[in-house]
């Protein structure tokens, strides 16, 4: 593990500065669509590939399917952070686990991996309770609810085998239908990202709660993921597999 | 003490009729618009206050013109906590306060009475801590947000010599402007009522929760106020007064 | 199911007469060491098992071993929610399980029978945290930790490969040596029972908390138990197995 | 306000250098016990003083003496943010606070100053209600509860006419005696310091919460108070005084 190369690609952005930061001397270089004069970062995902045994990507949706080609090609293990990404991007990765390891995941804090896991199974196991989402970010922030949010909002809708698109109330007013998810967003101070999840029952609640302190973090489970990533076969991996005891 | 006699004016309504098992003996005998037949229970005030020292008046708002006047004439104490007052109504009430004892609350908790005086005074004291309400009430509630809530709102505005109407912020997306207020409105179980105020810097947050176990607390709170009320001067008097040491 | 018989063991202490009251007319009838002036009241666990398909047991310890004979003698399903037993009556149960469906439970409350398979399964995932669990409960409570959180610590300590008696600590001063679980207890009011499970890391944490409001919430999960129950096969059960999707 | 020299001392402890931090271009110098090779540190309390308009203090307890003769003499208004003090040394103090302006503070954030005023009036205002402190702190923190805890329960029983010392409750054994005053201490993960104030009722609960995010909220509240007194008569001021709107 001590000669592990990582590559970052998206070096210059704000977590894959970070990223770059926790690799430390492991650290192989990185992309940048920004030119940069430091010698180890490049333009060209081909060149990155060449010099890394995995790749942590935190760029950006466009260049995923170039990514899946080059990093196959160079047999790279190839992290994925990137989000937003349409069916062609998701068809090109589901090809390139089939060469190499690939782990995919909208966020790599380890905490929210089993976050996810345990919103599913809480809310298949509770059915009947009334389920809220609350986050809580930055003043800054302009969309509303959070993507980690909406990811919990999926995990509950999975857990009760519905579709969250026909159940999920951002609206604050009115009587909440039967089934209902409901959403609600708090923005002050510099707070990172703190997500609750609440089942609510007349005769209990039980509340799932979530706050990342440090940036870092997520930064730190990215490169976690990298290590775990490296060792593996070809195949699409997620978070929750690498917190997996084996 | 033992021998005051306290009426309910609205006795057959929900917080009413927990006024009334509060009171116990000490009940007088109330008003309802339901012909209701117990020998105890008119349709007018006028025979109500006969028979009582201090009024509990959670009735309705059409009624109090001709509360004040009755109330004033018979010499009873009022306690007033019926809300959605015009203000023909709200001069009536000045007007009794100059012959009888009025007490006039939006809630009657004695902790939410604490909360509100918290609020206003800490929003005051830190003046650039990013303010957010949340609420949370039973999933029957069709209203958002709750008039506590906004009574909330109004204290944290007060406290920073603004107008709640210009910096309350119910939608959830977008940046919050400066000195933005934001409510945020949860659903779910039997939720009697919770309130929090979020204050929130980068450095550090604070946080005032308020949470109802049992309804009666309002009724508590109503007749705890009517004792305290009995022996009082004519005036107009809040739930504050009656935490006060003297 | 609507002409399943229930009886209650132990029908006279706190959680026996809820259980009694949701049971509605399946209620077949119950046992009480105090004389009770009820017809279907009864000091012999026989004439209540020839009455019932199942039986509730919220009795105590000293009975186990009786009940295991007669119930299986006259083949009752057993719901057995009786705490602090000796190694003698664990072994009537098992031997019981071999003749009839018996399902044993240290709490009723389906959100805290989700609540401990979490607990275990969190901390396996993320063994580095720091575990503490605080409870609260009303102020005439007079042992503490509370059994639930015991259990709690039983659940981390267990996912994570340690025993709970070499890692809690319950005193609040010095420094926490490696893997501990803490433990910390509040009292006040009539807080019927909140359980939190804290995980802390430097840049991330994640609690998961549950709250009673109503006793009847374990009465109601004793019910939902017997009525799962009844229609098994002879075996050893728990609650989370009734919270399994078939 | 530009022009205003500002010095700390003790400035190479971990309060110190945050305080120097944020001073920036104001920083006029600093004491230390440890020989430091910078030409604007010294170990003569003297010779900061002549050069500062005011004094952070955050030494020790045991040069609390000099301190306040030495300021006394160079006319030096003194922000005193060291604990532990004995009485000479508090008795040091009040004299120095009749030649010049001086602000004593047991913690610098604005929130903490006004969390303890409105728990002292909560308590007062809510005498009945039961009232427990909860802490949180880093793993390494080895007393317990912590200062400002203890701070807090000081402010409930000054609220309620009582002695903190009869009625605190550090065990978690046993049934609470009236007016008791309970504490819990969590240790984990980083937490710099989190507090509650919980006031439990049978039918409400109310609950005052803060937590810091970043160690620097300490020493920009010691920085504002700094510039606060700078242009104050002589006199003795707390953090509360700097938080009056005037």
């Amino acid at each position: 593990m001590t000669d592990l190369r990582i590559g970052i690609a998206g070096i210059t952005g704000r977590l894959g500065s970070l990223c770059a930061e926790e690799a430390g001397t492991a650290l192989s270089g990185g992309t940048s669509r920004h030119p940069v004069p430091e010698k180890n970062i490049t333009s060209s995902p081909d060149e990155l590939a060449k010099r890394s045994d995995v790749i942590i990507d935190v760029s950006n949706a466009a260049t995923i399917a170039e990514h899946a080609k080059c990093f196959s090609q160079n047999n790279c293990a190839w992290v994925i952070g990137t989000t937003g990404l349409d069916n062609a991007a998701q068809d090109a990765i589901k090809e390139a686990s089939t060469r190499i390891p690939v782990l995919q995941a909208a966020n790599f804090s380890p905490a929210l991996t089993v976050f996810l896991d345990l919103a599913r199974q809480i809310s298949a196991a509770l059915p009947s309770y009334d389920a809220e989402i609350v986050e809580t970010h930055h003043r800054q922030k302009l969309d509303a609810p959070s993507g980690t949010a909406l990811a919990i909002g999926e995990a509950v809708a999975q857990g009760r085998g519905l579709s969250l698109k026909d159940v999920a109330r951002t609206d604050q007013n009115g009587r909440r239908p039967d089934n209902a998810i409901g959403f609600a967003s708090l923005r002050g101070g510099q707070v990172i990202g703190a997500h609750d999840l609440l089942l609510l029952a007349a005769d209990e609640e039980i509340t799932l709660s979530h706050r990342a302190l440090d940036r870092r973090v997520f930064a730190r489970g990215a490169l976690h993921a990298a290590r775990w990533l490296a060792t593996k076969k070809p195949g699409l991996y997620s978070m929750a597999d690498t917190l997996k005891n084996e």
